[in-house]
């Protein structure tokens, strides 16, 4: 069941995707990350620990250090213990869950610093590996400091896209639609749009996937702050003059979008991804507005809930100019 | 009380604002931000915290600090004291407050690592409960010291703009003038600057917006030490050309300014922008210089205080070609 | 034996390397530095420690911190020493090398602010000195949380090369070709190669190195997330132009290459160079495919072990544009 | 003594260096900073302290990190000695100064987070100050933290440049050169230069500076390893077109150099600028080669002791073209 248009594109497919023609899946995640396996790297290699520990929710995050600070307290305590508990004052001897309980609590107070001294090491082994542990925990600390910063600091768009491309009248055309807007309080400025779509076509029986870049109406905006709406005008330019309603159900589409904009706070270029496959887009829709005027009139509100709202429109049968 | 121009604006609105034609209130804030509010969206999604920590005046930053500080200890103060202060070493027992005093103490001995030692835990639950303070006044910390490097690292242009955009004389035509000058020690280079134009039409009756792109006489230049006067001639190609003084008092114009330059401290771009609405504008005056030799005639002397010092001047009624 | 080109370059040597041509050995060391060594200049301002701490392996920068910790400890240990160890209370006063392991251990329980109390100080010497070793620990711990985050969150590009250069037919005439792909979970867009050569020409009998441009095929790509084989076309317009395997062989020829990409977790352009020589040019060989859709057609795996592999293929002997 | 040039300069003064032409004294510092002082805003506003903190000398730095850490800790001494020595455990009560001498460094103790115990506070007063005292510890230390961190990942070019400019023959014309060479192991790639110059010039009496932009020879380079002499014909496109040797001694002209170039470390732009005035104008002379091969041939060393070693050479006694 070959989902690849049959007939011919006439417009060039001159875009440089990076992917070749013969890749399969989509090409770019919902999240904007492509849909490639690496293999042929060992798992060091092939992770960038810094980006695996910026890319991580919150919670996650956070739980991963919690973890590993018991199981190094964990760690510790079982040298300590090994070492023996006589090289530490202040141990609780009465049984040796008590004397573990205690090296575990001392391994943590030495760990964070925070050495109380109601047990402190006296021989030298103990003294030895407190002195390591001390050393260890300020470094671990040292890391973790630069990981919260890389995570809250790590430029970002904040963007929200609607789920959906629509497709409708507009002017006296009709255009493929979508729309994004800054969901956060960041000001971005100076942004712009680029897409480009891939398109499965059957050349003398093989699928290939065709990569076209898409003309968007008005391409770059002076301030990001209300929605955005992305406008591509489906006329002789575009790869989808001509095609059917049909033809937007059996073929395999992917519709690649990168905004790219200045975030003032962070001054620095920040760039979001994403993608639409053929099931996200709606023949015959258009979007509802999404801001409105405050009570006072003296500022414009902006309702994310609406970001996906369309209602349904008619379109003819074939895209085609509509004079 | 439509504050809308009646008149045909020759000029063509090609601006990509980015705002819509029939948003409200003033587009940009005078701090440069965007006057949108948004909805649909929760509070914890609707701010990013890191850029509202970094955007707190200082005196605001550090006493949510403290606030936390103290809030902190409490909370694990009524715990230590819901286990017990049998649980720990050296407290005070006299009565009830002064236990909770102590527990208190202890628990800021333990958040900052101080751990003296005079007041120690213990029995198992205080001890835990201590090892997870110390964590997570490390972490704490670890977060401080970023927000702390986020907020005194974070890119700015320091840059002071005159309070009113002045329409002064200038050469043989009439020109929108304001002013800006760096007022800290920061090197600025290669700045360029961006001005465009909100004006409130009516067209068949209805009032909207429409964006306008003014022309700057020089919207580069190498080195940003002194004062920089932005000049917009007001000649034909000008959407202000033919408008009088009565023009400007009854319409609602707003003047966007971004001003862009390259910081060589931050080897980075920094951006600052800001508006300028119709009772900033004054018809018919002109800056005073702000700068002079130093009395040894061996460096240039920026007065700040005088930014905005202008003297009245006469102008045509109506803004067009002087001869 | 001078390894020079003694016939003519049709191609102007206009490229501006930085590099004299006269310089010798290679120009870019493989691992993308110039190869260039400065006298003139003492060690501390030769080397900016920043740049060489960021480029150490992570083995070797740990060592560094671990023997910095313990060279401190017994420099610090030292001083308590001959400050006497009757100003420390809690000291194993048995023998003289246990006073010394002692006070070295007080010394770490001091700098990294661990202090348990069970050895402190009690006069005023041995006080001072506890003050600033204190001091200086969290001021080495705050230079080494700027390292570890400087290490980390330094922009890379994390990209693979193929060890060797192809000579290899490509659609109508013959090519130069070389293969590179991210090994990491980076996501890289907008990606962009420069590639130059260094040819060791014989004009007048005298050697000199020149300097190309290579036009490459399809210099930029949108999302570098496959392989990406970049093509130089050796038509007329190459300095390759009628070259024979002979002229490979016994030419010095240098390869540059820089590519450039945009990182969206660093939000920062990343670049990495390399360079070829005239032993990594493979004449007659081509590339094989090193991606292929995955088992449930849902993505493409990419198989790194694959970047170097070509297969022998047949040339024509001088390298003109094939009929 | 008005040093201006008296006759007329052909090429036009389309420079917007961002200074007025009767600014006074030398533009820009030989560091690279506009010689500019600006006066209307009080201390804390002018001086933005993380650019005063980054440009410090790192002994400068350092020392007033220590005063800091003395100071603090004699202000908070005397508190606690204000507070009472009775409120503090493990005093040497055996006369005032020991006291304070204590108490002093219990301060230090609880500023470093130390905390031995030896010394407690045990009253309500002197365990609040402490356990204020803690908190401010890390605050400052993380604000240490992020001076280092700034300080050292600062982006600089770290180039050296000759001190001199000179002006020789070049190809069939004469020339104004100088040059300039990184001299720590960062690697710096495409990097550009932009020269202008200011010429007091006297029109009808009155001196005023002219700006200039200079033409460079080759003014990007891909690679900047090596030495980069930058090359300025005075040719008729310059504005030292027809000046003599009387000329360039009697006028005061300012020549301003930009250099801009891409670490690949920092993966940043950094920028480095500098200015020559007439007395480092040398007339008549020749850059003696600063690079050479290596013993083993296999290296380029370039010698940065020669940066500014020229010859005498020979010069028509007016700067037109040579034939």
């Amino acid at each position: 069941m070959a989902r690849g248009f049959r007939q011919k594109i006439r417009q060039k497919n001159t875009e440089n995707s990076g992917f070749g023609n013969n890749a399969s899946g989509r090409f770019i995640n919902k999240d904007g990350f492509p849909n490639v396996k690496r293999k042929g790297v060992n798992v060091f290699n092939k992770l960038s620990w810094y980006h695996t520990m910026l890319n991580l929710s919150s919670f996650r995050f956070l739980s991963y250090l919690v973890i590993a600070y018991i199981v190094v307290n964990l760690c510790f305590a079982f040298i300590y213990y090994l070492i023996g508990v006589e090289h530490l004052t202040g141990i609780d001897k009465s049984d040796p869950l008590n004397e573990f309980i205690d090296v575990f609590f001392f391994s943590s107070q030495t760990f964070t610093t925070v050495g109380y001294g109601r047990i402190a090491p006296v021989g030298f082994m103990a003294s030895l590996v407190a002195t390591f542990e001390a050393f260890l925990g300020l470094l671990t600390f040292a890391i973790a400091t630069g990981l919260f910063y890389g995570r809250f600091s790590r430029p970002r768009a904040y963007l929200r896209f609607s789920d959906d491309v629509v497709i409708a009248p507009f002017q006296d055309v009709t255009a493929l639609m979508f729309r994004l807007a800054p969901y956060k309080n960041n000001a971005l400025t100076d942004a712009d749009v680029i897409v480009s779509t891939a398109i499965e076509v059957i050349e003398n029986g093989v699928p290939k996937s065709n990569f076209y870049r898409l003309e968007i109406q008005m391409s770059k905006i002076n301030t990001l702050a209300l929605n955005w709406t992305v406008v591509h005008k489906i006329d002789e330019n575009s790869p989808f003059y001509g095609f059917t309603e049909e033809d937007f159900k059996n073929t395999d589409i992917e519709i690649i979008v990168q905004v790219r904009a200045f975030d003032e706070v962070f001054s620095n270029t920040v760039v979001q991804r994403t993608s639409y496959v053929s099931d996200e887009i709606v023949f015959g829709a258009k979007f509802v507005p999404m801001y409105s005027p405050s009570k006072d009139n003296q500022s414009t509100i902006l309702d994310l809930d609406k970001i996906n709202e369309y209602q349904k429109t008619e379109l003819p049968a074939t895209l085609e100019v509509q004079q």
